[in-house]
């Protein structure tokens, strides 16, 4: 087995943590990588495969954690971007698997991915979507301003029941809600 | 569904972005948050699941991806934090999972992962070895000489054979062969 | 004398600079390190050993300088991370001190400051506190939200007469009074 | 008592945090901000003031607490900087401490530490030359090519026996010796 | 002619790229180097040059690329700064200049720039406030409260008829009205 | 006149100092935004056009601070990413001068800039590889190994004598040169 051809996919991978989620700076706000965007996804993709017994979990997971790799040769293209550009994303993601004994696997995932039909892609793209969400989320709760033009739009992405709900209760809480409400209040300010 | 203790769980998750891998600043050079490394883990294991037919490929990845969790609550602590601080992951993991409706699930996969016996934890506790080996290999390749003391003993905690013949071909590789050695170098050098 | 025990405690403090106050990324604001922070603390003393003549000014100043070195074992452990970690800093201090021939003095200084009870330890920990609100001051006065929810509960930890003074003439000021304040206003906006 | 002064010299020392030493740009390696660097100094005066005991150990800790003070208002000048700038520290001084209650003792300190004749002061100088000596030594064993051709120009600009001592020790040592040597190989490598 | 003494002019102007413009820590928000400035100011500069036929383009955007090259020698001094620190600019200008065969031309250039007189100064002068009032907008857009109070004070300094006017329409905008007027807001919200 | 779109513009050019040239990632070492970049590029093109009195020193700067201009809506495009991508830049810049009284003028430097074959075009495009030379001749200064493999291919790009001849003092001088070689030796050392 080609060994060596695996080192590389993990080095190219490594590059994710390098290219900024561009979008983030025309928002005048935050900050991600799209290897934190990816864990992050995936993350979510975990959730959904608890909530969502129907849906194939290795695949879905799968699906999260590859979706950005092309961006390795691409970059990170934001909205604005999309309009100039355009990329050959499957030239992208042939080079990335060529010589990769599980190289049509990775390829397939990506086109499922983008094609968005199956309940799995479905998922994924929600999870791209809520991943999003929540770091807009928790730069409106520390006081930015612009999330409230951005949030009801990436909301609208969602296209199953469990993304909208899910949507629904993050903006409901607090970024800080998970440790603020386990422990008493008065704890908390007497420590 | 209790789908606002879905979103702290994501909240929590969204905080390992903030949580340096403190090892780094020992070894100084490099830099990484919990966050990245769980992306890197979690990609390794979703190759992992592609090399290892038997292993239960959900189960491997989920493993990955929640088993830094506890660091939201715990911090990243290194070889030497950990010769005077114990932590009491159980309790941060009961706390994370509270009220969660696959509360119990998360909680066995994670000390699934820290026992280390079965074949998806040991190919899971190889990824987050190998995510290490990968990072060291990428330093030393832009001048680093810190990495030459810590990869072979970070090798050295390597269980499975995949992961030992993965880490054999990551140190052989350079960290840009993946795009240097797929183009006609006089291309690259004349563009 | 053992000066290479010397050197090495050198090199052991100069690590406060790479680790961060892991409480400022709960909070969504601000950003310290232990090596800033110190001093800032030391520096408060050095005012208390002003205001208050009773006070032994060179154990308050060396108590605030040491008071944070067992955090290069330890790390720097918040309000979340305490409900799940204990550390032995007895023992880190041990180790820190173990063939200095002041080893016995920096011990017992670091003890005295836990411990809280002499006139030094108690003004030393309200200095700790003062550069906590000084800081979470200075980040509202430039529009940030969390400190609110903090301010009056590190203010509620102060323990002496001239800590609470100071506290409050911090909380009227803004950060930029010092300056401001100084040179006439007409001048400051036709330069 | 003029309490809200004393605030305002808080906020003026904390915004030592954001003054870079100017010099290291022009090393090319390596990053430190004014508060740390006082930091690093302060702590090498409380070693001194254990070493020295004819040293007046408050005295040589305020020196190095305050010495750096004027920068607030000054900046922080390197060595190319002084050819061209100068600057009326004296009268940055005065502003820093007008109205104070212990005023006129700040400013007898710094004008102390900069006419460098008594004993504390020839200490306070040298703790500001060895806290570089530490980086420039931490730097090098990185990999850094730069500290070796300003090493010995900083060792030589010190004046007592003990500093002199120090900076050796600094030099033979390594950057990890402090926690390297203190564990059993073994356990470092077989973690 | 003295190729070498060229390339250290070049060395000499990187250096701006590491010299953060040291008013925004006073304003405690933003952050832009002497590089980024001088874009900025030559950028307006240029536009200047095509609002007004009479000015000599070439000597209106020679001189804000080189009017900030002596703070490579001198840092840049903020308004506070100033009160303390007098800097022999036009010596830092000789030294730059040494031994260039354009070096009288660069000279003069920085002289006229700063006596302002004119009509390319004084576009010069407008052009190097209203690259701080384009900031001081962009911040307060994204909901920093501190340029409210400098923003009047800058505009304030404008000397020339097109200079305010291009303030004024800088102020009626938004830091992102360039993209999101261009496009159709259905689209940017549907994406 | 349409003030309002030229204010459109500054806040375009604005988002230049947000976009990373994307190179150095893949380099390893070093790090410049494009507005950066453009500032070395207009800086040599002033330079330029003291060493070549035939050509429009105004045109020739002119379409150095423009150049990159798009990279506000296209992002910054590396070697490998333009193996997959294909930019529209004629559009963007289309869209970026849309309502400008110059706009025509603008577009027409950018094309004359692309196209390459004016005397100042020329000149311009080697102005720009010229700033990338000398980045990675200062990351070769302290110490980096990777620039050794690009800057003879980037030298390579160059087509003027005059910016050939320049490429070649660039390499044989260091990046600190300027002011070592100006100042007496001994005094740095005894500062």
């Amino acid at each position: 087995m080609n060994m060596e051809r695996i080192a590389d996919l993990l080095f190219e991978a490594l590059m994710l943590k390098q290219i900024p989620r561009s979008g983030y700076s025309f928002l005048g706000a935050g900050k991600e990588n799209v290897a934190e965007h990816s864990f992050s996804t995936a993350f979510i993709a975990f959730i959904f495969s608890k909530l969502e017994p129907d849906a194939d979990a290795a695949r879905l997971m799968s699906m999260c954690l590859v979706h950005d790799l092309p961006e390795s040769r691409i970059g990170d293209l934001n909205y604005v971007q999309k309009q100039y550009v355009s990329a050959d994303e499957s030239r992208a993601v042939e080079h990335a698997v060529a010589g990769l004994p599980f190289g049509s696997d990775m390829q397939a995932l990506i086109i499922e991915f983008n094609t968005g039909k199956s309940l799995e892609a479905r998922l994924a793209r929600d999870a791209d979507q809520l991943s999003f969400v929540l770091n807009l989320k928790a730069l409106q709760d520390i006081g930015h301003t612009s999330p409230a033009k951005w949030i009801p739009c990436v909301v609208g992405r969602l296209k199953t029941a469990t993304g909208k709900k899910l949507a629904e209760s993050i903006l409901r809480r607090d970024r800080d809600s998970w440790w603020l409400d386990q422990y008493d209040d008065n704890n908390v300010t007497n420590k």
